[in-house]
């Protein structure tokens, strides 16, 4: 399992989602409360946006989050208006850049928390139903990686919730198998999206602030405490898109 | 904390005592059960030794153990008579291969696992107080570091349990200040010495084993469970001595 | 372009052939003096063989192979009668292990320097072409890794000079487009094998050694210079195979 | 030897001097051509002021620039007035990040081109003449990190120039020794400096730029080619300050 923590809103320093909030995003890589393992040190993520460009800044490393003093730095000197970060845990496999996340495609970002238990066997035809450019883009081995450039493939430009729709039932696991889980939080720069879905019903948790002091919110697998708003849990098989400031909900049938 | 584990016998792959063990070390680096934090994932190493040469080996990363498969290959494929393994859980600052343990100095190798709480206050005494040619192989920054350095110019070589009963004095704390840890496993690639000690009483754990399916023993901060023989806790202020399969212990008064 | 240095034989300490002749490999990625690029600094890689184990130890790290100490270390202190060392100057991309050579499959190690100009071009369909039990091993995204699973596809354990034959038309670009440079070295733990060949004739070096002091023999990218012993150029189209300390030589016509 | 870029002036995107022009410090980790090592891949830094923040954010890693995917998107998406950045060719030991420049300390930014060639001589002396405070901040183990905080000892934030003289006694090996050679660049955020000086005359090389299309100037190791602009070789033996835009020398006679 992994934990995800973004913003949309004014422009404030990363660090006051990532780095500095009592359960910030740095801290929930230690001691997440609501994943079955507590710790995120397999590698982690940013991605940040500026408003006159359209692609957004990656930075991402295999070490432990908590262990890289450039974050800290990077938290602190930059502002953004929208920005996603994440903090993984892997339950196997060496860690590599390539598969840290977030995934960027052009002007999309792309977070992923959860497991695609038959990956193994799928993995090959998703390979296949990848149009050209997008499979030229798969530079790791990841079912998270795939499960974006796959969105990108169905649409996710044009209608996020269509896209959404159009993969569950490439990915579901058959009956008996062990469960689909798939919470995730992606932007084009102006929009943050957030989504929870299981098979079973058991979704990875996922959040969303009100109003922050900067008048922004946060989308993020665990409330980030220290700020004076009420967090609310997110319905699961919901596409919620926070765009200036106003949260809409779309209902995702599987 | 961190967490130690190592061996002397006859030639055992590692991956005997680092990694295969249900509670190995690299077991213990994701859930170690008798420290107080769970997670050992600001770096490892490991020192081993071959039969006809003085100095031992020595590979260090600052990747959490679990995700290293050099780690994985390494202790599949090297066998060693005399060997100690570290993973390290850092209470603070950046990691760095020269903070990681085992510290080596000719055939020497030597594990920390502990807190000198004013080491900040002694830190420049204690540089001081090195003989040039020991201060000139200082690396890194940490008090373990430093500690196994001193131990050096206070004899080590040639009087382990006086160069300890010297060293203590020298790293006790001031009344009121917070306790000194000193759990430390260390090596001149013949003998195996282990070695706990608590100015409030409250060492790490430090066990050894009986004799294992190899015909030698071992000394790990947890039983490494899967082996069909006894641990014993080791006592404090009392420095063991595993040197061809016999453990003898000498009081260390300080 | 990459560099390359292999060794078949009696056991000896890696260091004989990777760091301390005085052209060694970790020489070369300094100053390579017969490749077009002179510095081999985007990671490196080493596998070794033991008598008694059917797969080979696979140590691989992104830093420049100078740059590591761990490196060092594990090349004076372990010996191995057949091992396969790399360092890698990579034209584009970050560096991952997962890109770096050796790569391993069971028993087979491969490691490569050249390039296959349309790869982008050719990478799905040799892609679709794998069995579905290699394409689950590919890790990373390189031609390199690519060719050695397709080998391994076609027979390589087999009849290795009939995989090259098979795989030749596969990769050759073309008429037109730039050249198809394939020089590799690679093991199944008994025989080293050593192959160039170029689609405009201008392979990448090749060189086998006389017998060495050890009764054994190297094939590397350069001659390792220290070595009291004739280094012959490898011809190219021509599948070279050490095992037991003669040289065969087949013929590959493309 | 290494290599060294900064720039003083209006916000510019970092690319525009670290990674975007024909000869930028990418260009020269790769490619110097005023050095007499062409390659420096021992690790890189930046350091970056905000108009609004005293501290610089810092960003340093031990790979080569070329290979950090992270560094092209940090110079891509950070603007700033004032930044130096900085590649690194170590000629021993192994690469950290605490080994890295830029060297921080509050306000100030340092990165060094060159060699104390007796500094294991003088190591401890000058370790032991620094003030407790900064003493403490000593995290690494090179020659350069120490000629900055002696530089702090001295006086750096008060006189520069008072400062540079001051040092230079303390750092000129004796006659018959190898020669020292310092040059390097700093930054308090407001101000860039710029000093060269040889015991024996033979500077590594620095250029100051004239007025950059943006309106601001660089100093860098070698002229970074693509900017019409002409480059001036700054003077040895004298402090080079470059101010809203005018450049101030001073002659420091050793």
């Amino acid at each position: 399992m992994c934990r995800i923590a973004a913003y949309q809103g004014p422009d404030i320093p990363l660090e006051r989602i990532v780095t500095r909030p009592a359960h910030s995003l740095l801290s929930q890589s230690r001691h997440a409360t609501e994943a079955p393992i507590p710790v995120n040190g397999d590698g982690f993520g940013l991605a940040w946006y500026r408003p006159d460009m359209t692609e957004p800044g990656l930075y991402r490393d295999v070490l432990p989050a908590w262990a890289d003093a450039n974050l800290q730095n990077l938290c602190r000197m930059v502002s953004a208006p929208v920005f996603i970060a994440h903090v993984r845990a892997s339950t196997m496999g060496e860690t590599s850049r390539a598969n840290c996340h977030p995934f960027v495609s052009g002007a999309w970002s792309f977070c992923h928390n959860g497991q695609v238990p038959h990956f193994a066997a799928i993995r090959r035809s998703m390979d296949a139903a990848l149009p050209d450019a997008l499979h030229a883009q798969r530079q790791g081995t990841t079912d998270s990686e795939m499960i974006f450039l796959t969105l990108l493939a169905l649409g996710l430009a044009d209608d996020p919730a269509q896209a959404l729709r159009a993969l569950l039932p490439r990915i579901t696991p058959p009956a008996g198998a062990a469960p689909l889980r798939l919470t995730c939080v992606f932007s084009d720069g102006a929009r943050m999206f957030g989504f929870r879905h299981a098979s079973d019903g058991a979704c990875p948790s996922l959040y969303v602030s009100g109003r922050l002091d900067s008048g922004g919110r946060a989308i993020a697998s665990e409330p980030l405490c220290c700020q004076t708003t009420a967090w609310e849990a997110l319905e699961p098989d919901t596409l919620y898109c926070l765009s200036h400031g106003t949260l809409t909900a779309t209902r995702i049938t599987p």
